[in-house]
């Protein structure tokens, strides 16, 4: 179980530093810095907690996602350069974060007796609308809706899990393989440079 | 019942087309396309469902709504040029589209035993917050806040609504009064160009 | 009870206003400018309400808040060139505002169990988001995100608030005592044009 907690938090973490890197584009003071750290990190589970009615949303009653967000928003504004130079590095930990992301948001569909394909949605809502709000609140169109294979591979990933539960596959295995299938498509996009069509 | 379902969906379909036809002038790519035609459709309901505190909201239980937006998603992708020739038959399925959601959002109200003022408001962002959603994903300032009558043929049709089922009229008859109330505002708003005034 | 409760009340009027004169830079018609309004001035508690699952939030069970805020909206139709000047006016009441907001906020917090840090962020939200909701809705980079001491003089107060009710401090003290030192380090901030550091 340690394993999964750690790589959970690492891509937490790679969340919570997209915010930041995000938000040094913009000319925000520490604070405004602070607050799309956060709205990247938690902003897709709170919009599906939102959604299926899950409150207090769950970052509130969880000190550990808080503390490791406000220790990525220390490490972006004090190794704000050094970050720069481990692109590669911060997207493996952001597909881990797609990855875990995707598989949490399923399972919270499922216990809530929602449709399959409604529980897809929901985990690709917790993986990608972190995202989503950053850049609402920054002003931009959502990257996720306009380039790269991400949103996809969270569905693909979703999809999978649910599939291999039907078989059935123990839920630890399920979890590992659509992990697995979530994190390889991001790199395989990102190396081949795969994209959706444009309309 | 049928008549009033099939109108319904053709109401829904012209809001899920709106979102469509709004995300095609901003280059997104096929899933962007998806998500602000499902924003569009159903956001004003969704953003009912959220201030009610009725969860999981409408959408996630009902496959119907779904498999209309997304059979309305592939229709715009499809004949994208020929919807284009049809502005008139899409307005008039949009005003549809407003006079049932305002009813259903004015009756999400009374269910839930709100004064008459707050479910006439709810009425309107059921029929016109999908539109506010659209909008501000795609980075623009909501279109129903800047011009047009809109929002009011809602918020008079939902009024409307609420003094028939006082005096009391039959549910059936408020509904359909109240409908056509909207429906009638809106074709003649487009025909007279009547707005509100500008400040 | 009659000075806070009129207290309170001045602060969401100066919210209402800071929406409608912010709206009024942006060209909307008349109902347009009537949601910022409402979206300024309930914006903070009713995203604080959605978070923790109060629900119906409580601006739609609360008919006063909705006649000052429609009040508000009024004047500043009527009177929009007289309320500019008076910005030192506004921006006190708004001061109180924040500090009424905040303890608020801190109080639903406490009563769903949730930590101290938690309550003061929702004290913050509270206080803060309204203005948030206005100039994401308007297509501006929220305002406090960027410039000037306001998240912060909020979770100042709200965490002095925690701290004299711990030790233990009547609630009426406490509130008191936190009010006045959010309004003081906003006016502060302003006397002395104090900014975070950015980024």
């Amino acid at each position: 179980m340690l394993i999964p907690a750690l790589m959970d938090m690492l891509g937490t973490a790679a969340f919570a530093i997209s915010g930041a890197l995000a938000a040094f584009q913009k000319r925000l003071d520490i604070f405004g810095v602070l607050i799309i750290t956060f709205a990247a990190a938690v902003g897709g589970g709170t919009i599906r907690d939102i959604l299926i009615g899950n409150t207090p949303v769950s970052w509130m009653k969880d000190q550990q996602t808080i503390m490791v967000i406000f220790g990525s928003y220390l490490l972006s504004l004090f190794f704000r350069k050094q970050l720069q130079y481990f692109p590669r590095t911060l997207a493996i930990f952001d597909a881990i974060g797609l990855g875990f992301a995707t598989i949490i948001g399923v399972q919270k569909g499922l216990q809530v007796q929602l449709s399959p394909s409604i529980c897809v949605a929901l985990g690709m809502i917790t993986g990608c609308f972190g995202g989503v709000l950053r850049d609402i609140i920054l002003n931009e169109i959502p990257l996720v809706f306009r380039t790269d294979i991400y949103a996809s591979a969270s569905m693909l990933g979703g999809a999978l899990y649910i599939v291999c539960l039907t078989i059935p596959l123990p839920a630890e295995t399920a979890a590992t393989l659509s992990v697995a299938t979530v994190v390889g498509i991001r790199l395989a996009a990102m190396q081949f440079k795969w994209n959706l069509p444009s309309v």
